[in-house]
């Protein structure tokens, strides 16, 4: 509790804990003020964000590289899951699939182009390593064209091709877990000297002793699930009240939200000139909500849905994957970034949320 | 009018500017004689846009680095800019988009590729900055991502889908003219050094006077506007008359012509093996049709157009666009050409040209 | 035939000869037999393959450099050409289409993919030429995109639209196969240093003498079209048989067996570390389905077959193919591989796969 203190004085953010506990009061008080739940439920998931990723890198950093790696990669969009997750089990499919399709194209773009744009403003050109960048944005590529093919090849909404998409969606699903934990070996044993600079990222931080980090990741996930509880059932209303579409809130808001803490660590390290670390984030946090969130909640909506979701997305949704994961390609295989590649990489995340914004909900 | 004797001397092109006067003559003689005043209308704006292109870079050059590339990146595209105006003011909206389109189409793939069969004519291999070309090619990429947006969400064409339409046109083209904002701060104030290969292009010529030279910049804007006028006129019944679709004289016939000046320029930097230069120059200008010219056709058809005009182009314009970004991205970032590469990019130019010209009208 | 014999002892996979004679006596005996003929046929054409690869390399090796490779470019998929031409006699035009696609993204994401990842398991990090494998990236993205461009355009099946896309498709193979022509210029005259590694493939194989080679070519050129059409015959019902749709054989299966010899020469490349090999006949391969063996079999549908055959493919296949090509231009632009690369490229064609056997079939 102590230590909890003294992270809280050193990391600001964490003063918004002070909105858990306010989540919980106003939903006891009233449950019907569903703009004001939402206000508050997005400020008390961004620290605890904050608090499970510093909680995941204390276990991993004391569990030895390989094991803490695997926590790394495993947990590092525990929020982003648990939220998800709560969608699934209320049925909100939409939301669960726009949330996925959000966080790949939040990531890619806006995380990635705002940690040129910050490390733009104080260094002239940024160099970091091409190799490591190309072959992260190649997995990402990768990952994402496995999402795009049920929505390429559907047609009618015929009887067959209900089947035929569940079963793809399966199947796709296992393919997806398979590459996922290739990966894992790929980068945690086989090949782990390209992603060294990833590795160390926090190392000047105090680590948690590792009982406190259990206990902590044990604790804040649970709050995660609770408060992400009154943010789904709030959001849609809320949404309506703020005139934002349901495809705004699932595809930049949750995704903004969700990736508060990962945000931070990718602009801290371009603040350092410390590039490799921030394009490492984005696009890895990317590639694991393709390969690893995705498949677990189509093969989650077997067990804890109301049915079976399957990988189809809105058409839009997947030329957003495909143009972000093209254009983060792009960038990030240049191995050198001056501030306008990030500011044009922002406005074209830009683009997409005032697209999402303005669309008719009809449309989605 | 001594300098402009030498000039026409010194470039044979310029003895088509006799086809200005035979252009308002015809226009009085025989102003339903289309295809006759069609053809004279585009042998007159060749040689007007070589001057209008010739003009703003004496000016440029008198004006001092910063303000001269602010010209230069301004006006560069003054032809395309004036004939889509004149275009506008008809309420032919479908020439105007598909002379946008087919600019940034024919600049990326038979600019590009002529400059790289040209120079491979000559030199085995040309070697070429690459990290220049693919910071260009890459916000060429991302420009063209914007103006793919309005099309690819769109859906039914029910009244909320108009009114969407509208909005995200004129948001887009804010966001456009930011970008376009940014990359000149870019370009001219923190980047420079990036692009001097660019801005030196034409130094072995003798400046005219700056007097002289903005005198022939307003005089043969006019110029240009008024024989845009009768080309505007003419264009649909001389197509009709050639056999030609208008998706193919939109495309093809008025990027070639309005873009006329520019090529020339590309050329001969590939003949003197600089090809920085012509890259320079094809997505360059590529870019700030995406980026300035289209954004700004959107904002003025609300003043001088019959109705607001939208971004959202025909299916196969914007697949187009895409695949002439992405092949110039491709062959653009090699760093490396040789005359295979341009004629290929060329072949893809023709089969673009040989599909709009067998189109069949109902399909655009 | 003594040389065969010795052949046949070297090579295990020559005892599939067997198999050549076996289909004939099968026909004879049971022509409703599909099932087991269909089997038969794929188990003969595996080996007549490999004869065939081997005996064009032997006459090429004899003929010099130029014309060697000639014939080896244009003889390379002469097994692939001749079951498409069976099946395009035979009127199947849905499986002569799904053919090319499937050798274009068989080659591109099997072939490479499995590549990538048989030279992994040996080396930790295997480079190969860059520059070189771009170009010939570049060659496939703008030969691939040639064949987008009728699935692009294409709208209502009107009459209009019918003989649009018949005049375009004729258009587009005289363009293919000019682009194939300046290719072949360029890779053995103009530019031939740039594909030496190819070209010096096997040269730790005896080569048999140019008459032998001739004769096993012709024969087995014959013995290719004979095996062909009981596969072609068979294929639909023994698919039914199978379980597996239509779009699966064609594009999977067909695939597969065609490219069987190639695929060997790939795989002993990557083995012996020599990845330029690998990645110069899988893309190369590739793109001369695109450039060669579909406008062909354009231009002789007019010849042999029922009726015209377009070049408009399922959109399905499109994607496929867009993406195959897209996905090889960035693995294969990178430079270096390691297991995980070839890991996810066969994942990618797995799911291609997968999709296709579980097609509903009204979908294609």
């Amino acid at each position: 509790m102590n230590l909890l203190l003294t992270e809280i004085r050193h990391t600001p953010l964490l003063w918004l804990l002070a909105f858990v506990p306010a989540v919980f009061v106003g939903q006891m008080v009233g449950p019907d003020r569903h703009t004001l739940l939402f206000v508050l439920s997005v400020l008390a998931i961004v620290p605890l964000a904050a608090l499970l990723s510093h909680a995941t890198e204390a276990v991993a950093a004391k569990t030895g590289d390989t094991v803490g790696g695997l926590l790394n990669a495993t947990l590092g969009n525990l929020t982003e899951l648990v939220i998800a997750l709560t969608a699934l089990q209320a049925g909100q499919y939409l939301l669960v699939k726009a949330s996925v399709a959000g966080a790949i194209v939040t990531n890619t773009l806006f995380m990635l182009g705002a940690s040129f744009l910050i490390g733009g403003l104080t260094y002239h050109v940024q160099e970091f390593n091409r190799v490591t960048a190309r072959l992260q944005a190649s997995l990402l590529f990768l990952a994402t064209v496995a999402l795009l093919i049920p929505s390429a090849v559907r047609n009618a909404d015929s009887a067959p091709a209900a089947a035929f998409t569940e079963h793809l969606s399966l199947g796709l699903s296992g393919l997806l877990i398979l590459a996922y934990a290739l990966g894992m070996i790929f980068s945690l044993k086989t090949h782990r000297e390209l992603f060294v600079a990833v590795a160390h990222a926090d190392d000047e931080d105090v680590p948690w002793p590792v009982g406190v980090a259990l206990a902590i990741l044990a604790g804040v996930t649970v709050l995660v699930a609770l408060v992400s509880e009154v943010f789904v059932e709030s959001v849609q209303e809320a949404a309506v009240a703020f005139g934002m579409t349901p495809a705004f809130v699932g595809f930049i808001v949750v995704a903004l939200v969700g990736g508060a803490a990962e945000m931070a660590s990718a602009f801290s390290g371009a603040r350092k000139n410390r590039l490799d670390l921030s394009v490492g984030i984005a696009l890895g946090s990317a590639s694991q909500i393709a390969l690893f969130v995705a498949p677990v909640l189509v093969l989650l909506s077997y067990v804890i849905g109301p049915a079976p979701m399957d990988l189809r997305f809105w058409p839009g949704a997947v030329i957003m994957m495909l143009i972000a994961t093209l254009t983060a390609s792009f960038v990030a295989s240049s191995g050198r970034s001056a501030w306008f590649v990030g500011a044009l990489v922002i406005i074209v995340y830009l683009i997409f949320a005032m697209t999402l914004y303005l669309l008719p909900p009809a449309a989605q």
